[in-house]
Formats: structure tokens, C-alpha cells, sequence
């Protein structure tokens, strides 16, 4: 039987999605909090290996995070919640979980990722949004010019070849993705990026927001984006921003599969985003 | 000279704000940042001291806290905000600094102190918000009773003896202060208290939520905080909640004295609570 889980993190906890070896995965954690819960000794036999639809970075977040296995047991929907949510630390939560066609995958059956980006600008730094938002430095009389950010973010609609803002440590098979809209929503001190893509590579969206500040700032006009993306050249966009500030927001799948929708409400980030 | 600091803290990674051996405090990192930056060897010499508005428990965060200190050195208002940010951990952050006159007394001066209080509710926690507010297990059909909230916070305003919501530990001369408002704001999952009086018993806040949440769920009805208040008896209000949804968030003082308004807007919660 095959189970779907959405489930929510607090990235800046762990060393990322991916199982490592002596690292502090989420991965690793969920992993073996369902084992533990359908009874698999993780010593004697192999543990509930999962799928998930996006690996997340060092200290990137998820909202929205849904994932895939295959167990024997059978449970109420709820009772997988609330067992491996039991087996869990407080910066993982399971919020559903339902069975699955065995068509289902997390990884593969997923046709679009949503992510958001938050940054907090100002003189001072926000202890209470440390490891939750990106920051940059602006004097308090000053703001960024988000019309050029905007405007900026029209040349990265549609397919392109974004291997400009790709990290060299990239899998993907292709530097060629969609990317289906970019919000930028300014409420200050905060700045709010929703991007929505097909998929995205490797830093991506941080190597974005960092070429955004850029244009936001001042130090580039609006077009040098699209002088970015065509050069095809990692090196001359702006340095990975910040991890702090990325969530993964959404996944979105076919109709057919019925997945539930991420509950964004309970992340104290603006509703208006959502 | 008497410099006045506004300061901003993440109280999670902290056993509250007080100096205490061996312990990690607000207080100590505080002292130990500014002896630093004004050149003080502490092993050597009396590290500075600072007096503050108002001493927070382990785990409860500062929006707008206020401390004065004595130093001869001068320097720039903006040369000690930046000065002492260097020395301080990223979860505490000096917002502003200025000289005042040495009337004026952070702690003794303050006529008017606020305190908010964040609280979370649905079936699953929320993992951004594990340390940062509390958490009531609610079924997703079910909401609190927020006008019985309201209609009992009603019996509360006004100068009244809080031996009920006063924590044994608590040093104050007398049980008795006065409330000057309550405001509850529901924004599900959220819940939020906004408190203003002149002074607060030790727990006060964390023991006024606790009975708001028994009427809020329906154990009690609006009247029994009457009840409660009127029988000057801890034993009888709801146990102490949690310090993860406690903030204080402004301290006032007589307007001579000139101190600035903290800088609630970078704390993430809602800004019609401010």
C-alpha cells in the first residue's frame, strides 16, 4: 500500500531533506519516525524508505512538503498523523495523510512547486526571524525599488534555460525549466517572492532573490536580468542568497490524485500570500 | 552619563532575561556586549550594569525593551547601537540608544507596560512557530468562544487584587495593579492577546491566558474569571501557559524623558496588533 504525507519543517534544525551519514537530516527523521510507528525495528530489518517532491537545502524550509512510501500496515488516515507525529521533533509535523494509487509519486507525479521567499530589510537585524527570513541591511529612511524588481522578474517567465542561476553542484538533468509567474508583495519591513515553476535547479530560486536584491538596491537596473539569463554563466548573477528565508511552499499534482492542499495559514507569513 | 537602550531578544535560547551563575541570560549577554564595546576588561574591572523595564521569564521574548545604564565614555546613538550588536548573539538586538537625564530610570520611570501574547490552534502544531507562540490542540472545525474571551477579559480592567494569577515566586510589594485593556484578536489559527497595565505580577500574563483558554474552549463560562479574580486564590485559575507566545512589547514613560517606540513591525505579528 502506498501512503501520502504532507508534512512541515523548520529547516534551520537540520542538514537539509537528504539522508547523510552521521548528518541531522529531515529525511533521516522522518524516516525513522514511521518505521518506529508501524513497529520496524531499524537494527533487524530495512526502515520505510520515502520519496519526497522537493530535497531542500541546509535551513530552507517547508510548508508544504509531500512525500510517498510503501508500508504493509494499514491505518486510519489520522492515526498515521497523529502516530508519527508522536515519533517526530517538534520542528517536523506530519499535517495529513491518505493512501495512494501506486501511480502516485511524490517526485515524478508533481507538475508544479511553489515556492516563497522572505526577506526583512532594515537597520537592524530581527532576532525573532533569524533563521526565518533573509536580511539586508537598508537605512530606515530607505526601501527597495520594487517597480524594477517587478519588472525584472517579466524576463524570467516562461522556459528558459536558467543555468545562470544554477549551482554547480546541480543534478538536474536540464538547465531548461518553467517558470509559470513570479509575485513580489512589499510589506515593510518585509519583502515576500512567491515563484511558481515546473520544477527548479539547484539554489535557484536563492541565486533569484540574490539578483533581485541587486536590482532592488540600485546596484542593477531591471534588464540586467534578462542580460543574465542569456549569458547562460553562473558567474555573473548574484552570490546564493540566504537559506533562512526559502520556504517550500506548495506542490502541486494532477487532479486525479487527490492530494490535499498545504495548510500555509499556521506559518505566520502574510495570508495574503497564499 | 545615563544611556537608555531599546533592545529586541528571542527569549528561546535564554533562561530568561536575570544574571544568574552558570546560567545563559539575557542580561549577562547584554552587559557583557556593552562592557566589551565600551573597553571594560570585566576580569579586571566591574563589568556595566543594566537596570531594566521589566525582567522576562525563560523562553518569553522582547519586542520593545527598555534598560538604562551608567558609563563614562561618549559616543554617537547610532556608534552604540552598532557598537553593542557586535558583540551580541543574533537573537538579541539593540534597536536604538540615546543619553537621558539621570531622573530617568528604566525600570522605576515606566508608568505603562504592554504585552502580547501569540497563540496557535488547530490539530497539528505549527513547526515555525514551535518556540515563538503557544499551542492549543483544536479540531479543524473548531474555534475558540472569542466573545465569551471578551466579555470575560471585561472583568478584569480596572485596579484589582491578582493574587489569583500571581506565581509564588513573585517578589512585587503588592498584589495589586491595574489593567488598563485587554484586546483579543482572532485571525484563525491565531489568537492574539494584547495587554496594557501598569505593572504585571510575576506569570500574570501566562496565568490570565491559561484561564482565557478554559473559557475559550467552553470549560468555563465568561464569568468565572470574575469568580476567580474575586477569590484571591492561585490555586483556582488555570495553570500557568506557556512562555513560548509571550512578548513584551512596549514599555511607556512619561514623555519628557523622550524614549523612542520599539519597532514592532519586524517581529511578524499581525500590524493591527501594534
Amino acid at each position: 500500500m502506498r501512503i501520502a504525507l504532507g508534512l512541515q519543517y523548520d529547516g534551520s534544525h537540520f542538514s537539509g531533506w537528504q539522508s547523510q551519514v552521521n548528518q541531522n537530516t529531515i529525511q533521516d527523521e522522518l524516516e525513522k519516525a514511521i518505521s518506529a510507528f508501524v513497529g520496524i525495528d531499524a537494527l533487524k530489518s530495512n526502515p520505510i524508505r520515502v520519496i519526497t517532491a522537493g530535497r531542500t537545502d541546509t535551513g530552507v524550509h517547508a510548508l508544504g512538503q509531500v512525500v510517498h512510501f510503501d508500508v504493509e500496515v494499514e491505518r486510519e488516515n489520522w492515526s498515521w498523523v497523529r502516530g508519527v507525529n508522536t515519533f517526530l521533533p517538534e520542528s517536523i509535523v506530519v499535517n495529513w495523510a491518505q493512501p495512494v494509487s501506486d501511480e502516485f509519486s511524490a517526485r515524478y507525479s508533481a507538475h508544479e512547486r511553489t515556492y516563497i521567499y522572505a526577506l526583512h530589510a532594515g537597520p537592524c537585524r530581527s532576532p525573532m526571524s533569524a533563521s526565518r527570513a533573509g536580511y539586508v541591511m537598508l537605512p530606515a529612511d530607505r526601501w527597495f525599488d520594487v517597480d524594477a524588481m517587478k519588472r525584472s522578474a517579466g524576463y524570467l517567465i516562461g522556459e528558459h534555460d536558467f543555468t545562470s542561476f544554477r549551482s554547480s553542484e546541480c543534478q538536474s538533468k536540464t538547465p531548461v525549466k518553467t517558470i509559470y509567474s513570479i509575485e513580489i508583495f512589499s510589506d515593510e519591513p518585509w519583502l515576500y517572492f512567491k515563484i511558481k515553476g515546473n520544477a527548479f535547479l539547484h539554489h535557484m530560486v536563492r541565486n533569484l532573490v540574490g539578483s533581485f536584491i541587486q536590482i532592488g538596491i540600485g546596484k542593477q537596473s531591471a534588464d540586467w536580468m534578462a542580460k543574465v539569463l542569456a549569458a547562460k554563466d553562473r558567474s555573473i548573477a548574484a552570490p546564493t542568497f540566504s537559506p533562512a528565508g526559502l520556504y517550500l511552499a506548495q506542490i502541486a499534482y494532477p487532479e486525479e490524485f487527490n492530494i490535499p492542499k498545504p495548510w500555509l495559514e499556521n506559518s505566520w507569513l502574510p495570508k495574503n500570500l497564499f
